[in-house]
C-alpha cells in the first residue's frame, strides 16, 4: 500500500493485536464493505456514497464548465483550491499505450455524452502535466475540435511563492512561453 | 555562507590545512580579488569580468525584449532553459518597504533609460512569484504603462512533470485562473 513499508505494516499489525478483538472485526468489516458503500458517481465518475457525488448533486455548481481529471483524488485537490465552481469528470486514468490503456478504457465516451446532453461550453483539462497526461489532453482536445466548446488546460509555470532558482529548466521554459500580459 | 554549516566549515578548514601552504595563499588571493575581477555589466547589471556581460555582448540576442530579474543568478537559471533569446536587466533585488528597499535602490532608472534608448518592444518581468516580487512587477508595469512596450510576467502554474496531488492550493488556483486554450 502507498506509504506503508514493512516497518509501518508491522507496527499496524502490533497495534491491531493490542486492541480488543472487536476492533479488528470492525476494521475488517469497514474495509471489506468499502466497495459496497463507495461507488462512482453516475454522472462524473467521482467517488460517492450516494447516486450522485457532492459536486454533481449541488445545484449551485456551474454546469457549463466541466473540469476533466485523471483520478477522484484530483477532484478533492481542485476543490481545496476554492477557485472552481463548475463540475468535474473523472477519466479513471490516462491514455498509456505501454500499459495497454486506450481511450476506450477511460470514461471518455461518457464525457462525450455529457457535453452533448448538458450543453457544456467549456472543458478544462486538468490531467497531470506528464507525457501521458499531455497526450490524453491532446486526444480529448482533438475529439471535441469543431464543436461549440472551449477547451483549455491548467497553466504550467512557477509555483506560487517559489523561487526561480529552484525551478527546473522545463518549468522555466514553459513559464516563459506562457507568460501573461500585465495590465 | 549558504549551505555551509559548522561541520562543513570545519571539514574545509582541515582540508586547507592538509594542503600545501601555497594552496591557501592562492585561494585567499582568488577570494580577495573577486570584487576587482567581477563587476556588474554596464548595460544590464549582470555579473561580468569585462565591460559587458556575455548576453549584452552577444550580437545575436534580440534587443527588442528585456527580461527583468531580481538577481544575477536568475539570468543563469533563465539561460539554462534555452527558451529565451532576448536580453536581461538585473534589478539587484525587489521593492521591500519593510527592509527599507524602495525603487530608487534598484536598477529601475537604468531600465527606463534602456527602454527609451533601445526601443524595447517587450518587457518580461521575471521577479520571483512572492509578495515582494509581485509588488515589484506591478510597480514596473505601472511605470511603463502608456508607453509602446508590452509588459508580461512569467506564467504561474503546475511544474512540468508534476502531479496535481503535490501542488499547493494557491498554485492550483493560479493554474486554473491562467488556463490556456488548447488548439
Amino acid at each position: 500500500m502507498p506509504g506503508v513499508g514493512k516497518k509501518s505494516a508491522t507496527r499496524m499489525a502490533y497495534f491491531i493485536l493490542a486492541q480488543d478483538r472487536r476492533f479488528a472485526g470492525t476494521l475488517a468489516d469497514e474495509i471489506g464493505g468499502l466497495h459496497d458503500r463507495i461507488r462512482p458517481c453516475s454522472v462524473c465518475g467521482n467517488y460517492t456514497d450516494g447516486e450522485l457525488c457532492e459536486v454533481c448533486a449541488d445545484a449551485r455548481r456551474d454546469r457549463a464548465a466541466i473540469c476533466v481529471v485523471e483520478h477522484p483524488q484530483d477532484v478533492a485537490v481542485l476543490e481545496a483550491s476554492g477557485e472552481y465552481r463548475g463540475t468535474y469528470h473523472v477519466l479513471g486514468g490516462v491514455i498509456a499505450p505501454i500499459d495497454g490503456v486506450g481511450p476506450e478504457q477511460l470514461n471518455i465516451a461518457s464525457l462525450e455524452g455529457r457535453v452533448a446532453k448538458e450543453g457544456t461550453s467549456e472543458l478544462i483539462i486538468a490531467t497531470n502535466p506528464t507525457v501521458d497526461g499531455d497526450a490524453t489532453a491532446l486526444y480529448i482536445a482533438r475529439l471535441f475540435a469543431g464543436r461549440a466548446v472551449t477547451i483549455s488546460r491548467l497553466a504550467l509555470g512557477l509555483p506560487v511563492g517559489g523561487d526561480l532558482e529552484y525551478a527546473d529548466r522545463l518549468t522555466i521554459a514553459r513559464s516563459l512561453r506562457g507568460r501573461v500580459p500585465l495590465e
